[in-house]
């Protein structure tokens, strides 16, 4: 039987700094071969956001049975400096395992595999999405491997993402959904001039200061009853004019907007378009991400008994935080997310409790069970 | 009797760049000392800004005569590329002398030397302001020469400074006043954040956008009979965030004013700390100079009268254009500006007309003896 903790380790011991590649792949595949897995791995993107390592693995249930996908990441952030111990030699002190990637989300790629154990082939078909490209770009990892699932007719039923979720303690949290993400640069464009003589220029400042203060005052929507309200931040303004005497040829400046499943990138995308214009400037939008959200359902259901089951407690359905892989999953199937507690995620001395591990693994078991009963 | 544009080619055979010192100073003393005055050389100043060289002339009439000054710059501003002859190597080419200073301004100190030649040494007393850095930071500059005359208990009744005023032709323009210059640095700190977490960061950037819209919509003065209207511009904005996804801790802009007599600086920094206040962000303020005003009377009317007797035009009284060092002399008396054709002034192959050079002279004799005669 797989010891969850120790393939934590191995994990761990296999430096993936995003993008990740090789030795952590083949840890991985050396460990899904003998669990029935036909592994696929592929090596997608060019420089300057790839290549990029992924892998899909697949074990097929009976004809017409049910799909049911883990997905998560290899790669991890950079250690940073001022470890207790080394970022990517694991070490067990009292009840934490210490190293990078500890809770995300290594360990939860472990818990998934000894998941995998525990659930009967016969049960149905089981998969495993895992990219090399979450804490990067994310062009050439999940996307990619959507991709290769399409070309196999492998598409799940449900799929569940194991970022880590849980906050105080392990299963108070599972994420339905999460916000969409946009940046937009805005330009206005005048004419260069002498302060002294401003009839003969045109300056941009104060078009781009009315522009701003027009996006800063809308109100995107109050919220829907899983999402809060969507938000609109002013991230930079720029002129680069030294000179106090000159009035300056261009101003621009940039924002963010995170907004919930009421929008789309590029409906906020059209509304800033419009406003910049009206001002006589410029949008142009970089769209990071989508909402998504699987409302609650069987699917949350199925997590909260597992949760319940091993913990005691009920887990909160929350649509809080950043982005993640889910938002390109959410174009396949219901997804959502559960796992680890978050509180040293990307920091130094990144731990999990080792008692975590073990339920994780305990209840990925038993939700892949359910969705696959259904 | 002296040559006026032989004296204005040995002027500009000096190389003077701003900050001005030594040969320059030692070519024009050798032309005042012949003609009776005492000249006072001082060095003042640090770096940066310093050390310049300045000097005041002077030749007493009989007590209790009355007292004119010329007032000018030696410095000059780099010559930059691309001149037909050398900047420094004065060229006559036809009806123009060529050369750095032709008209801004060792031109039109030229015509006060020769001025100075025509007017009787009984006629009152007569003085030379001469500065080495007005086209730079001005610290030490008039502001020096000021306080030597002072301390010399010689401060004149009237002033003129030789600045290039005139436009399409010897004539057309003298300043009677110029607008006053405050450049204010603007600064709004909040607190940096990730902007899906908004509510625990404080984002300066919508404050500093309503502080300058409310800035911009400032209507100062609607001008007076003999200026325009105070006019105010954004000059800088700057956050500088790379970051797409951080809300950032600082956001800061520049304005500059120009102002008439309607205002002080000192009024007008304090007008914009409290607008500045009001939104939570703080102004600092510098004041490049006060507006001053030589209301149109008797000064203004010797000018034009000199002018037409010349020229047979009717000089306009205007108060256009930058600063200039008017700005510190007319705290010690009534000032008007007059010079030459302003046309090639800060370009390459800067040129005078032979004949405005020779008319200039007179038109300077005739002012400082109606001046004296009063």
């Amino acid at each position: 039987m797989i010891d969850v903790v120790q393939l934590a380790e191995d994990l761990i011991a296999c430096p993936s700094v995003t993008p990740a590649r090789g030795v952590v792949f083949d840890c991985l595949e050396a460990r899904l071969r003998p669990l029935g897995f036909e592994v696929h791995r592929k090596i997608s993107g060019d420089a300057p956001d790839g290549p990029v390592e992924n892998l899909f693995a697949i074990r097929k249930g009976p004809e017409g049975s049910r799909h049911f996908a883990f997905a998560g990441h290899l790669d991890v952030v950079p250690p940073g400096e001022g470890w207790t111990s080394g970022p990517f030699l694991p070490e067990r002190r009292g009840e934490l395992l210490y190293g990078r990637g500890a809770v995300d989300m290594k360990g939860a790629i472990a818990a998934m595999i000894a998941a995998a154990e525990q659930v009967p082939a016969d049960a149905g078909t089981l998969s495993m999405i895992l990219t090399g490209d979450e804490e990067g770009p994310a062009k050439y990892g999940t996307l990619a491997l959507m991709d290769t699932m399409q070309e196999l007719g492998a598409v799940p039923d449900l799929c569940l993402v194991g970022e880590p979720t849980s906050s105080a303690r392990l299963g108070d949290t599972m994420k339905i959904g999460r916000r969409g993400s946009v940046n937009i640069w805005l330009e206005v464009e005048g004419r260069e001039g002498h302060v002294a003589y401003p009839h003969l220029a045109d300056n941009p400042a104060p078009r781009l200061v009315a522009m701003l203060a027009e996006l800063d005052a809308l109100k995107l929507d109050n919220g829907t009853e899983w999402f809060q309200a969507s938000n609109l931040e002013i991230t930079d303004i720029a002129i680069g004019n030294p000179a106090t005497n000159v009035i300056p040829p261009k101003a621009s400046a940039r924002i963010s907007i995170r907004f919930n499943a009421l929008h789309t990138g590029q409906e906020l995308a059209d509304r800033v378009s419009a406003i910049a214009a009206r001002h006589g400037g410029t949008a142009r939008a970089v769209i990071s991400g989508e909402a998504f959200i699987t409302l609650p359902g069987d699917f949350s259901a199925m997590i909260a008994d597992a949760v319940k089951a091993e913990t005691g407690i009920e887990p909160e359905a929350s649509t809080t935080g950043g982005t993640s892989d889910a938002r390109f999953l959410k174009n396949l199937c219901p997804v959502i997310e559960f796992g680890l507690c978050n509180a040293t995620m990307h920091k130094r001395d990144e731990a999990v409790a080792i008692a975590d591990l073990e339920a994780l693994a305990r209840i990925y078991a038993r939700v892949a069970e359910a969705a696959l009963a259904r």
